[in-house]
């Protein structure tokens, strides 16, 4: 089955300690869409601007990513730029351009509005109102945020949580959404606010999820290098919500195998910069991965 | 088989920010030894003073701790205080009395000197060495370590580093080591230094072990509430060693499994103050949460 993506789609400048590239394709959509392409058939909603290179329409479309929800509108396309410190792992942004994104109406084609799997990629979560507005009873919904949201757009946020199956956030900011510190109490906290599914992203550590069922802990791919980790977080939902669209059965079981998945697809992000890594692997790459982590917890 | 265990052995005074415990039993080596006795017969190497409460030494004899190594010199017992954070993580040294602990010289009872297994729980590494010396052909050496002996004790600490088979440290302690940010290869450098087998603990996110055999990621046992964290690294070395101990068959198996009986040891030390509830389990208490981090894990 296919999956909606509606996010950001960005040029993102992205210095590390070692290297700089600047206007790579990026946005939480993008990392997304691509993520989950190699599972399912993915549908992109989105603006860029003018500017926005031949070459990243080349390779969405490449990636099998349709594009007939990706409007081009007059003006710059979203542009962040942002600088890694030397642990690889606290950033701070050095410009945010909002360009065409300031005006930004996600409208949905027509042949959108039934797809089953919608993913809310990280996004003001009017936007993300916007689109299910638009669809007409999808399967799953999957969220993902960012703290920005929780700061400026607190009531969106929380009137959205109650309409989504699974709520992707990572610690720190289940930590802020909830007030209170340990995790498990936090993503139970969570549960009360609407989502079936809760699952707590913690970068290199992994992510927990809480369900019905119990809990789940997935490990991340261990890395001996990370290049650039931008993107990572969307990695990891556009890849979970990519498998859950690709397989039948228990959405328990699938969650869990698509949390692996999500890692997996993550781990590469990290090994390069923007998506130049992970749109040079395939499926076959990610299996062999899935494979390794079995055997990395098993015990 | 056995476990020797030397280590510190210390009065706690452990203030949260919701309650205060004076002068709990603590330290690396009861901890450890408590750990070890749920799998295996514990012979106590350390030092305590004058001052040492009777019920205490009482404790560890009903655990089935052999005292034969346990100094009683004249003064005062190594006394250690200590606050924690809201976050339970972050904790600041209030007071470090190090009486009887200042002229500790270990010194092994002949029935001692053949323990297959030995545990170097955290105690100066000149201290580590001077055990070891007094050792014939040990199975297996595991040690551990903290920050304060990386600063302090450096060279001592490499040398021993080249006569272990197992070290265990936390994450931060392996980049401080090695000079390196990214944990995977901060113990295969640790490795090129002596041990066979490095441990990386990460708290609560668990722990990695890098083996000849490969990684393997322990994850911890998930807890929503954390009353005082104080001796859980040391619980879980105690809880590794013993298991090992019990156990015969491949090391690598065994070392993997031994993690997840540490980690489960140390749930159940952080959820009480200083040893209070780690003495209240039972072995059955400690399976039912093994067998529950097997269901954790599962995808």
């Amino acid at each position: 089955m296919s999956v909606l993506v509606v996010g950001s789609t960005a040029l993102d400048s992205i210095k590390t300690p070692w290297r700089e590239n600047p206007r790579l394709l990026g946005g939480s959509a993008s990392h997304a869409a691509v993520a989950a392409s190699f599972f399912a058939p993915v549908k992109l909603v989105g603006v860029v601007g003018e500017d926005f290179p031949r070459r990243y329409l080349a390779l969405y479309r490449r990636e099998g990513v349709d594009l007939a929800g990706l409007q081009i509108a007059a003006g710059k396309t979203f542009h962040w730029a942002g600088e890694y410190e030397v642990n690889m792992h606290n950033r701070r942004t050095l410009k945010t351009e909002l360009g065409v994104f300031e005006s930004f109406t996600p409208e949905l084609p027509e042949k959108y509005r039934r797809t089953p799997f919608v993913l809310l990629a990280n996004i003001a979560p009017a936007l993300q109102h916007r689109v299910l507005d638009q669809m007409r009873r999808p399967k799953l919904i999957v969220a993902d945020t960012m703290d920005l949201w929780l700061n400026i757009a607190l009531e969106d946020l929380l009137t959205l949580l109650r309409r989504i199956d699974v709520f992707v956030l990572n610690d720190s900011e289940a930590r802020q959404l909830t007030k209170e510190n340990n995790v498990i109490r936090a993503a139970k906290k969570i549960h009360r606010l609407g989502p079936k599914y809760v699952i707590v992203k913690k970068g290199e550590h992994g992510a927990i999820l809480s369900s019905p069922g119990g809990l789940f802990v997935s490990p991340a791919f261990p890395l001996s290098e990370v290049v650039d980790p931008t993107g990572a977080g969307d990695s990891f939902v556009g890849g979970l919500i990519g498998y859950l669209a690709s397989r039948n059965g228990p959405i328990e079981t699938n969650l869990k195998r698509g949390m692996i998945y999500g890692s997996v697809v993550a781990s590469f992000c990290c090994e390069g910069f923007g998506l130049s890594r992970t749109t040079k692997i395939t499926r076959a790459a990610i299996e062999k991965r899935v494979g390794e982590l079995e055997k990395i917890v098993r015990f």
